[in-house]
């Protein structure tokens, strides 16, 4: 089957990356809103203008978008569905219901198939949630994030006046996970599941307290966090902060029969948050691939991929190694 | 939707405990080998005599086979999938793929569909396995067990002359698990994976160094594996070892992009295993129910089940709540 990336960011590169590991998938080319004569290709593979992607549909069964969830998939996703099968990251999860309508009407109205939301929050751990709600329907989920990179915090941190880069990082507080894990169930606060750490590069004559505490102060990113802010040179930062690494857990605690306590729990430690975001992409490419030649259409989630349908292996081998 | 249990051993009553939980499953009877009138339900639904399931079937929308593996359900499912959609929890690994043809034909003759390999391993540790291979085409995979009650570990040591009764734990080695998580992907021997604890009740004149030295030396079950045995009364055995709880864990690493490491990891911690098992064969049945109605025929495991089908939420609730 043949792909191509429409954004090439970080994660359109994670994506080129993943068809590599896969033999059964070929990548076809890389669509991009910048010039595309000023960008080459990691692998080599040719790098087009994004407003021609409709030129090149014949070697395209698959577009997978690598573009931004607050501007860029809302207009997009359902702009491409009316044209390809399409996959995105989606990553709004309050407005997953709109965009999944807007998308749905597009794809169905050309005869296409959209996954949105495919990564691993919302993703793999959305997956997660539902089978372990499935298995325990009296019990209780808790989806815990980090050690990590918070791309969205760390941009909140950049619009201060006076900063000039910053990473913050999403720490689980280990003490909630162990009474989560013990089946306490206990009721949460945000605040009590997680602390931030902020790493902040500054302008020199600019004023660290301050900017710590209009951080600490910032409502819906840190306020209600215990939040540590550490301010350290643009050189520090790009060495000692560079990477994107993130993960988490996703554990429910439930009763069966006679008040027995049973425990499921996922858990995710990423090196790379894009690549690994990428790769559930190019699997979900595969999977909403093979739900077209069975005629599936509209816009689908990782709901409703029969997982099978996300491996290259056939049904006998499955059968034969994995079950 | 309405269910029934066929064989009421440990599993059945999980079951019964499982649709108890579930307000969408009415569970309408349980059926049983031996003599109906000796056995009262838990619940109180009625008790009849398994050659009799024919005439329930109006009663009868899944029918959940709550027997062995050995020899129970290689003959059972095949003949009951020729008269009912059905569940099973098969888990004879090596035997899946000719347990699968006979029941795929027994089903697609009679026009019903059939979940095999349904429980936590095979069953949930299946599907994360194929997930995580499915994410990360470079890397490895293993399966650690316990710790636990293995249940045919335990029966191999009675059948030894002069054991009375006799409980094996399945523990994984935490190295093991340590050098998995670090990315190593090493090479590792059963042996090398788990330990086995024994606890062991003997007759009184039995020789217990020579019951020992059998159980250790058992292939198969024993050799090869650290194992230690315990001789305890056979009310110590009763009281500190009787119940069944049982987990481990499913963990994946591997390689993306230009070396970055990833693991995934699933675990589960259970304090009743056969409830548990119980559990995920009832969100099976409740998934085949609706692939039947969409008219899917034949023998099923759950990488063919689309996770949104395990749940009794619908697609709009699931996108909102747990995407």
């Amino acid at each position: 089957m043949k792909i191509a990336i429409y954004g090439y960011g970080n994660l359109g590169r994670g994506v080129e990356a993943a068809a590599s590991q896969n033999k059964d998938i070929t990548l076809t080319g890389v669509f991009t809103r910048r010039a595309p004569e000023s960008i080459a290709s990691v692998s080599g593979v040719p790098v087009y203008a994004a407003e021609n992607v409709r030129d090149h549909r014949a070697d395209i069964d698959v577009l997978i978008i690598c573009c931004g969830s607050a501007t860029d998939l809302p207009q997009l996703t359902p702009a491409l569905a009316a044209q390809f099968n399409v996959v995105d990251s989606f990553d709004t999860h309050a407005r997953i219901p709109a965009h999944h309508a807007a998308v749905d009407a597009a794809a169905k109205g050309s005869g296409h198939i959209a996954l949105i939301a495919a990564g691993w929050d919302p993703g793999l751990f959305s997956i997660s949630r539902l089978y372990a709600a499935a298995v325990l329907p009296e019990g209780k989920d808790y989806t815990f994030w980090g050690k990590g990179v918070s791309q969205g915090h760390s941009e909140a941190i950049r619009h201060i006046p006076g900063v000039l880069d910053a990473r913050s990082y999403t720490i689980p507080l280990q003490d909630a996970m162990d009474r989560v894990r013990a089946g306490e169930m206990p009721e949460l606060k945000p605040g009590e599941k997680h602390r931030r750490a902020c790493y902040v590069a500054v302008e020199e004559e600019a004023d660290r307290g301050a900017i710590a505490a209009a951080i600490q102060a910032m409502p819906n990113y840190f306020a209600g966090y215990d939040t540590s802010v550490a301010f350290v040179s643009p050189e520090e930062l790009r060495k000692e902060h560079g990477r994107l690494p993130h993960g988490g857990s996703v554990i429910r605690t439930g009763i069966t029969g006679a008040g027995h306590s049973q425990r499921i729990e996922f858990a995710l430690e990423l090196a790379s948050n894009p690549e690994f975001t990428a790769s559930v992409l190019v699997a979900g490419a595969r999977a909403i691939h093979r739900m077209a030649a069975r005629g599936v259409r509209g816009c689908v989630t990782m709901f409703d991929i029969p997982p099978a349908d996300l491996i290259s292996l056939s049904g006998e081998e499955l059968r034969a190694t994995l079950l």
